[in-house]
């Protein structure tokens, strides 16, 4: 963690990018709130008059540009908010906590169809069959499976989330509206979609990227490591055959929503 | 692809696990059918007296040992049906499909609230707005996100999926009895699970793990790489600590379904 002053510090200067063909494009950091949602409502106050903002996860730092300009063209087209999406490949179930009872067959299993209602107040937490569990031991809690769920039409959400300004503004207002009319618990949290959503506006799907991972288990690392080395040996095969050939890209990172951002301004 | 004589040629031989202290084990190899479900059946009609019966995808070739231990402890303690499940780390939207529309602000886009319900003969098909799309393009149609999912209630379904022998068999005459009255079109594939679900038995969930995972897609193979090269690592730092010291694990496989109904059958 750095500290605070490093960061506000970091904040003040504004960055150019001046490695790169797009030197005309400025960066300015600002500093994080306390949540995510107020991260979103700072950085939408240095977003001076754009029309266009984006908000990206930094953790898919691999997301091919393609992604952004998919986002960007929705939002031009006419959507006021938009999110890549991927369909879902594994099989998902429903879970239902019931409490086990015993069985005749002398064990502690659910009682059937005619189990009680899932408690409210497990609150989705995951109670399952313990790795321990033995012949005649009592089980508490198990979590029973439904497979009512239709697969294709589930969608994985990735960022970055795109929107027109304004909406994006309204759906903020709302959020600290319903906050102050409701108190904190009251309202779930959520991401910017959602709140988008809650405004009664339509959230519309493009296509989204597998490289576009969040990065948050080791597991995830090794295969970011093994993109990033893949688009190494692509652009330095690239390289040599068109030499002088301008194709850098830029890595998709925070900064990317701004530099959208001033994209929109210009146009 | 494999010759089906050369495949009947390896079914009608019997494998003795000779590499391991699990020398008491057969392994019987049976063709497969033309479709996973009468795969399932005739690897059914060899297991003779089981009484628990595990059903594994091979492309979960890295299931833990653990894994398998805990389905067969939930079905001897009582479930009929057994799932090793994960919780849901992407977040995840219902989509619906809706035609696209002139908005007011004359480019296309969904007209809202009074939209039609989606149409049935769209079929779960993703149809998304095209990356090609610039203003005042016409989309025929675009995918609506809904956040109403609550993703703490979903579970990512692996195997192996562990039954008491007659329910499993139950659950595949029902499936047959229906396709019989009704057509092979009118019976939805699904898994062992989901045929044990239309009986109206439980099934329950224990915990699957994340290196279970399916090996599908060149990404999927990095990740299993990684995998296995860990776990020789770490067998080779165990060896050397524990000179002698017999902990030999074996890979998870199609076969280990019939390995492990034979230890329910000496129990």
């Amino acid at each position: 963690m750095r500290a605070r002053s490093e960061i506000d510090s970091i904040a003040e200067s504004t960055l150019t990018d001046s490695g790169t063909d797009h030197s005309d494009i400025s960066i300015t950091v600002v500093a994080g709130g306390n949540d995510r949602i107020e991260s979103v409502q700072l950085a939408l106050k240095s977003a001076g008059a754009a029309d266009v903002v984006l908000v990206h996860d930094a953790a898919r730092a691999l997301t091919p540009p393609e992604v952004f300009r998919r986002v960007v063209a929705a939002v031009r087209a006419g959507a006021e908010a938009v999110v890549p999406v991927l369909p879902m490949t594994d099989t998902v179930r429903r879970a239902e906590t019931r409490p086990a009872v015993k069985s005749d067959r002398g064990t502690a299993v659910n009682d059937g169809p005619s189990a009680p209602e899932p408690r409210p107040e497990a609150n989705g937490r995951q109670l399952v069959v313990e790795s321990s569990a033995e012949s005649d031991q009592e089980l508490p809690t198990v979590e029973v499976l439904h497979g009512d769920l239709d697969r294709s039409r589930l969608r994985r959400v990735q960022t970055p989330q795109g929107f027109t300004a304004s909406t994006l503004r309204r759906a903020h207002d709302k959020y600290e509206e319903d906050l102050a009319s409701s108190g904190p618990g009251a309202v779930a949290a959520t991401d910017d979609a959602g709140l988008v959503e809650r405004l009664g506006v339509d959230v519309v799907a493009v296509d989204g990227d597998e490289e576009a991972l969040k990065i948050t288990y080791p597991l995830d690392l090794v295969l970011g490591e093994h993109i990033a080395t893949m688009r190494d040996a692509e652009e330095t095969k690239r390289s040599a055959e068109v030499a002088g050939r301008d194709d850098t890209m830029s890595a998709a990172s925070e900064a990317s929503d701004k530099a959208e951002s001033e994209q929109g301004e210009r146009r």
